[in-house]
């Protein structure tokens, strides 16, 4: 923790994270706080209680003297994976807790920030960098939950016939279609990850250390659904040439043909959207893809997917650190719109790397280590930040992860070659 | 349909049956009534606004001319199985629906009441006899969904840890436990079923036919908790030989050791109710078998299960026609009490009958016929009725039908051995 | 056990079908006894060890003071489902018993039939009447397990494209078609079932009992492949009013189009046989059907399945008992031929009744019990054996049972309707 | 192709090879041959006749004018997963295969043997290059599957509470345990992977290429089986901490307790072996671990694997690139005996790298081209071959990969760590 971070700011992003979660369920009538259509996704009552329970168990139950829990269950119906913390509630059934109702998350939620603010306002020195570097962590466990919140809520909504809608404001484009470009990378030692001195990041984006790359050259601007409809209309979804082993076995089982929520309608292609059924927009990034359909594509394109690190040297080089320009939740459009030059936001960028610990990777000391370092197995990085995430959360270094069949995030792909030129 | 029952009768019935589903759901909170635990449940909601759309498809839409559907995808929506109107939305995910939202779905059924009611004040005399009986057939159509509501929310709530009340009220005893008792029948031809001169049946009663028995003994009360604990501690779920060869292989795999609500906490049986979790009642009739269950509790005690045939004489017998007396859903105990000389009433009865045709059955003609006749395959039928079922719903001739392995209706039995003495 | 049956004679039926179990396998090859493509069937090797296993295990072990086991471990492997026994080897990996080899499985049959036939030959008087009993039972399991063999071998070998022939005789036709008629029954009071003073019987035929039976006519031939053509071109499978709800979901999830064999190629019909691949012949039998595809197909015929009852009085009435006419394993054709007027052979026929015990049923003592008890529950009886079944191993009272959706057995079947002119 | 190698020599390589596979048959039944367990095991009989097949498709059929094809259906059946051959019989049915019988597939393998001499003694000069290429990929296309045949038939085999075995002679041990020590390495810029001029290798061992490797250390011996013990006494499978989140979830589901083939009987751990069962040996190779597995053990001994980069490094530096130690297939021992230090043989080590391709690989033209690439997803490294491997068959570039939870192969695991020292 920076000591030049102003406790004072802490306070006020928790506060901020913490109001905007809930200014987030608006729009939602009480039924759809419980929805739950696969085990992956969590209804968005759980993910509001599940973010204050986070708060509770790692840090007012530590640190906080004397503190009363709110419901002596809620530490078993809330507790997400930490095996360190005890015992959980089944993923696959979050959706029957019909209680508690939502009335009484909400007064859960009030409880833990209001003892958390009396907490941070009087904050015990002895332990006050352990409570600062917690607090920090929750403040981004809690945006990533709000990310997951739009991802579910879009995965169950779609498969309701009335297609609800989340957001009424017209899907105007934000920003000028790029001019097509490639962006030429000498490679050689470069320098991958970051390290906590210089703000707040996840374990997972250290230890700061050097990659020697091979020349490279990564695209201008993300592939866009006019892109990969060339890619369908080639017959790209019967070739198997065009796909690895497994990914042809999944799109024969899940007998996939187009994007996630795409369907053909009297020759037409639509798309369920947060702001409603709408027309496919051939200029926009293409999103809700799995890995499999992203590397399908790069091959079909006679390119490849950017690595992780060549993804990460390229926004560096080409994006700049912050701002970070881009389409982001404060956007307040839940849908991707016309590609542009941005590195960052719009959709999460599939990479050809798999999740894997850094060199000299070490996992948080207790509970909170359970954050990252275990799900470090068969999934898949993406980079980039997506139109639902917050723009303050994000980083160049920031390394998101799936499994390489999943769809319901919003993922898209940039485009990589080999610059054999050099 | 009888000339001799009055229109406003079944205009009262008819607005008694519609209210009171209404009435049943006070309880819930708004996050209730959308919860599906299994395929077999369906929502507090879908229940509600299925029994609309069954008066909506067949009677207003054929006989009110003019008819305006509330919403064209609720034909779609809200369709259970009835192939001849259409297409369904799938089963599994009816707890996906959390649009329409409850208040759209009592206004949805607000219409359809209003709309019936005015249709019926004046009626069309030349559709008078099929509109009758359509409407006899809903309302005791919407019975049924009323029983299916308790059964499908205790199974969904039985799943979250907090267990939640649906009443409040104590579970005392309504009756006297009854001395045991064999009642000996001499067998000999028969009448069993029904014909629709006598007043409502469902088709799969009739017709009415002759059935040859042997001579035969019906025990005079349900088998108890108390009964049920000695088949369990006498190794009943661990000795094959007590077991039909589904129902040891179906134990096997689901690891059944007790009924289905049933937990040991502390050495002491305890048993999820519609009242809260309470201590096993060893008076009480046992509930929640699937017929496996029952099958091989009854060969463990020397006995067998009665034939559906066995079961009706003995009912016309032994307990009268009419009234019935015993616990149904007027007695607002939502939880079988002590065992009494009652036929009807407590918990639903297995037989050891196969749900078939009677001789000479015809199912009704158009989508209505689909109502009982194409269940009649690899299900069993159960006679008496329950604690959630209404008491007019029930007769002697009453076939009710569930798989053998299902368990989370209001099952148990009462046994019968033949009568070697005759 | 009748007096009047020569134990001599029983030992010539023994002698016979032991022979004739090994006779069967001449045409294969080593790699042919080992197969097994589902969990219902069972290798060729491990029917010629299992009914060995039962002589052993039901007569050499209790009866013979001294018997020294083939194998310890035999006891284990070939025990099929008899929990009185002992614990079994899973069913489904029956098929990867490589050991013993099949030398050494012909080794084993070859000591027990010796010692059996020692043991015949000097037989103990006190125990006589139990060894015979269970002799003649053993007797009959080999013939069932004969046509296992046929059914199961078929099954595994249409999963090769190469085709194995089993018998390379042409499949010309045994009798002339029959002219179509229903034939016609008063019902009334009939005896149904067997005692055993009348010859051996499986336990499931008894009691003899009364039925009391409402006029019915039944059709003087089996449903032909013609007839069942008319029905694929009729849109059978794609309509939902001819099907039981059960049978519309398998047909469904299992793409069901047409008989098990059957395959449309170049425009043509074809059906694997045990003769190879051949053109379906529109006058032999409808084979290999579900009773869900019969059901269906009796629906859309305007008729229905006779129930157990109606085909034993028509066999009894129309068949005689007594020799046996039409096609059975000793015509060695190893497919249903010309439709006759046999009510015997060619294909079992799915009944309407479920396979339940009769009045007054008890099983046997002991472990033998297990033989048909345990399996009285979802399955549906079948009437009349098959081209691959032993005349003498049948007769009018005969029941076979098969879960609904089974169509690897050579099932098929007859039409019956209500005779209303009574 | 390196113009130094011998026309002569690798005609040698050839024959010795294809008699191998057949020799190493000789311990089997016929009934063996066939045997498959589950989706990802193949039957000895397939593993002849798919080797066979790849000669024929990639060399006879394309080189030798007029070349007659044994079997037209052999090219669908022996097809193993080139889709740019065209379709494949499928994979979990391999075993149904009772037809072509053993004896016609050795027919097949002579008849190819023949034809691929009589081609490659009078070798067109024009395809030259392109036959050698696709000559060495077969050879060593059939030396993998020679492996395949023993970890496949112990699979099989092991199924069997016979416990067939494969050979008598003793498992005694056939080296001196290694001292425990830590090998250092200094990491920095290092060479890895390998480039064609050097003699054969696969495609996914190209292009060769530097990476950059932190200071680390390796063990200088492999895990042991009384290392593996002291793992399971601490608790290491019910200890969430130890593991990978996929990997909890593989344990708990699966319900494993111990590597593969052990089982506790009496108190002391014995395992399947191809020498029959065995006592575990304490200081052999712990063998037959999934990744899951042999990454929590190292987690528990506060250790972790090396990445494939660290152990060909590792290898190049200690281990010699050439004549390999240790042991292998031509040590007629198959199962792994005492450890030593040896980097080659015994098991297969398994890495912490993901199975990815080198940056700017390129898989190979044609069919031939899907050997490698497509399985480039989800599967991890191994490195280092085993006792059932070709000692000829390995190099210290060569990459194994399997799933994650794959447990069939011989695979066990060597310790690194990171040296900070540095």
């Amino acid at each position: 923790m920076d000591d030049s971070v102003e406790p004072a700011s802490l306070i006020d992003q928790f506060t901020c994270v913490r109001q905007l979660s809930e200014r987030l369920c608006e729009p939602l009538e009480i039924e759809d706080y419980s929805l739950q259509a696969m085990a992956e996704t969590s209804p968005a009552k759980w993910h509001l209680a599940h973010t204050s329970w986070f708060f509770e168990t790692f840090i007012l139950k530590p640190f906080e003297p004397g503190y009363q829990c709110w419901h002596a269950q809620f530490e078993y119906l809330f507790n997400s994976y930490y095996n360190g913390v005890g015992a959980q509630f089944p993923r696959p059934q979050r959706g029957l807790l019909s209680r508690p109702a939502v009335k009484e998350v909400y007064d859960y939620r009030h409880y833990v920030t209001e003892k958390m603010l009396a907490l941070l306002t009087d904050i015990d020195p002895n332990h006050r960098p352990e409570i600062i570097s917690r607090l920090e962590l929750g403040i981004h466990h809690e945006q990533q939950h709000q990310e997951l919140f739009f991802t579910d809520l879009k995965y169950c909504w779609s498969k309701n016939p009335l297609y609800p809608v989340y957001c009424n404001s017209p899907l105007e484009n934000l920003a000028e279609p790029a001019a097509d470009a490639w962006l030429n990378h000498d490679g050689g030692e470069v320098s991958i990850g970051r390290c906590r001195d210089r703000g707040f990041c996840f374990d997972n984006e250290e230890p700061e250390h050097a990659v020697l790359l091979a020349p490279f050259a990564i695209a201008n601007r993300l592939v866009s659904n006019a892109d990969y409809r060339a890619f369908i209309d080639d017959g790209g979804y019967q070739r198997p040439e065009m796909w690895l082993s497994d990914g042809w076995a999944a799109i024969k089982q899940q007998q996939w043909q187009c994007p996630l929520y795409w369907r053909l309608q009297d020759g037409q292609w639509l798309e369920y959207t947060l702001h409603g059924m709408q027309p496919v927009n051939p200029a926009a990034p293409v999103c809700h893809l799995s890995f499999y359909e992203a590397d399908a594509y790069a091959r079909w394109a006679g390119a490849r997917l950017p690595t992780e690190f060549e993804w990460e040297v390229a926004a560096d080089t080409w994006a700049g650190r912050s701002p970070l320009a881009g389409q982001f939740l404060e956007s307040e459009r839940y849908h991707p719109l016309a590609t542009s030059l941005d590195f960052f936001g719009s959709v999460w960028q599939w990479t050809s790397s798999a999740y894997l610990p850094y060199p000299g990777y070490q996992p948080a000391q207790g509970a909170v280590g359970e954050y990252n370092g275990k799900f470090m197995c068969s999934q898949w990085v993406l980079r980039g930040g997506s139109c639902v995430s917050s723009r303050k959360h994000l980083r160049s270094s920031y390394r998101n992860f799936f499994y390489p069949a999943d769809r319901w995030q919003f993922t898209g792909l940039r485009l990589a070659k080999n610059n054999t030129d050099k």
